[in-house]
């Protein structure tokens, strides 16, 4: 694992103070600086270079009805990612970031026409999991394929100068797994992190508390005791994958901005697997989804916009990339008292 | 005034929900893209031309230790502006806004050196107002003079072709001036409103409660009732020009995106003195300045942002324009469900 640079970040606390403006009234951009300070080569460090990869997968427990949509959708998306047309499109362009999407294990067939706007890797470990309410989702072997897939996206952006990862999901049914792993690793209750998802009813809401309390009932039962058993009782393919995305680049030294509830599942697998990885996070946003608060909290991680968000693809990743330049930009570019001859208190 | 179009709204939200993403899982962005429809001529508005106009002025309350900073800071800060080294400057930079600052009573000699990156309008009415605690800060013609000088920015916008006006201020001792206001018009106690400001202490923020009290009630006994008596005993020069700006941006039908304690205090006078100059403001965020969260409450204004800063300059609002050009692009980019071939619940 990289180790952070803390002589960096006491620099770049340094130089916050000479800024022209008063000591702190930057708030959190004055922290953000500092905190990408220390983990680049530099006190003022340079404009980011962010890829984001989404990625795709289906879920067996979709058959639970858990969700409002129908799972072909997880395919359907996937051609809109490549054709252009999502969110997550919009806002890559918009924040001047690469997007990219692994299909880990989509289960429907679906058609792509190549756009421009995001490159496809189909790199699928199998057709969706299995249903996690009556079986393991996956396979161990399957579970270190598609954290292979992730390790393998953090060398590609290593390869490419990237200097902050982001990575997003699409998958029908995955607030579901996601719900399940943040339950068993931060042991809250399931009626407390089980949410709404895409927009089910408050009624199907409580059928999926029930599919997350067997799911984790039967795992127990099965032995799971570490984050990885945990993944393959009850995870998904790019929660796999994204949990590989995220150790792999703490080992690279490259920061991660965290999108939503999934991610941050995943986020935690990564942690509770191997401590040092908490090092390289941030949050961007705290979604609308129920429990993402809570599995935040369990990072210790504070998020920068709460604007009642609950997409994924990276969305709220992405649409927090232009504050966090503009805070690297604040840092890099503002005059100091002395160069601009301003009287200090 | 101008009239916001309800139709538009609508059209707008019609188009939000066939947009592919579950309905209402892009939250506030969503409201955003609306808002802004109603407030354009179209249902898809097109991407903003954002001017910023910082208006900066002295103010003879800083004679009363209120601030961190001594008084020559404001033309100073100026300078900077016209430089390009302050804050806000780099970040109407990384928002893609134009810059100008408008000197509407900088006490102060200062000499300015061109760097392209802001154009100054050098009209100062007088050389900072007078001590709002002993006597009103300015006469009316000087407060009419000021508020001119808002309308005539927002006259140039409009000729600029601009479609969303950011007004910001500097100017020591304004947060004194903010908070009498404040009080005046909202009515709740200077113990609640008035803040640390630029940096002062515990022991300092008590004295300046006092200024402020003292300054309400000889205002009170020198029979101030409507907005405009108010901004004439406790107002600021730039107070009055923000005020007029709003104005003339609500007259003209341009949306405003307003920044922290100060501006929000001048919003409140507009308001007061034109209650539909309302239907044109938007809150980019919440400061940590004591007061401004009550501020907002009293316009019925909710904050995009908290994020604990307290510049001014109009930083939080530019910091805030990618976020809502993210959110038009979202509106106008993004594929239909229908267009995509996706599946609906």
């Amino acid at each position: 694992m990289s180790v952070i640079n803390q002589a960096l970040a006491t620099a770049a606390r340094l130089h916050q103070g000479q800024l022209t403006k008063p000591q702190g009234s930057l708030g959190k951009l004055e922290e953000l600086a500092i905190w990408f300070a220390a983990r680049s080569n530099s006190a003022v460090p340079a404009r980011l270079l962010p890829a984001v990869v989404v990625f795709a997968a289906d879920h067996g427990v979709a058959a639970e009805s858990v969700s409002a949509f129908p799972a072909e959708v997880t395919g359907q998306m996937v051609a809109n990612f490549v054709a252009g047309g999502a969110a997550i499109n919009v806002l890559a362009r918009e924040a001047g970031a690469s997007l990219s999407v692994a299909d880990v294990g989509v289960a429907s067939s679906y058609t792509v026409t190549e756009s421009g706007n995001a490159v496809l890797f189909r790199v699928p470990v199998r057709a969706g999991t299995a249903n996690l309410r009556i079986e393991p989702a996956m396979s161990e072997q399957e579970c270190n394929q598609a954290w292979t897939i992730g390790l393998d996206r953090v060398q590609e952006a290593l390869a490419g100068g990237k200097s902050l990862l982001i990575g997003g999901e699409m998958g029908i049914g995955n607030t579901t797994a996601a719900a399940a792993l943040i339950c068993a690793l931060t042991h809250i209750e399931p009626e407390k992190i089980v949410g709404l998802g895409t927009g089910i009813t408050a009624q199907s809401r409580e059928h999926k508390v029930q599919v997350v309390k067997d799911a984790l009932a039967r795992a127990r039962a099965a032995g799971a005791v570490s984050a990885k058993d945990w993944l393959v009782q009850v995870g998904g393919l790019e929660i796999a994958a994204l949990a590989g995305f995220y150790t792999g680049a703490a080992e690279a030294g490259i920061p991660v901005l965290l999108d939503g509830f999934i991610t941050t599942a995943a986020a935690l697998v990564a942690v509770k697997n191997k401590p040092e990885v908490a090092d390289w996070l941030l949050a961007s946003h705290c979604s609308d989804e129920k429990g993402h608060g809570h599995a935040l909290a369990a990072l210790q991680l504070e998020p920068i916009l709460q604007l009642g968000l609950r997409l994924g693809e990276a969305s709220g990743a992405a649409l927090t990339l232009p504050l966090i330049q503009s805070a690297l930009a604040l840092h890099r570019d503002m005059a100091t008292f002395s160069s601009a001859g301003i009287a200090t208190k």
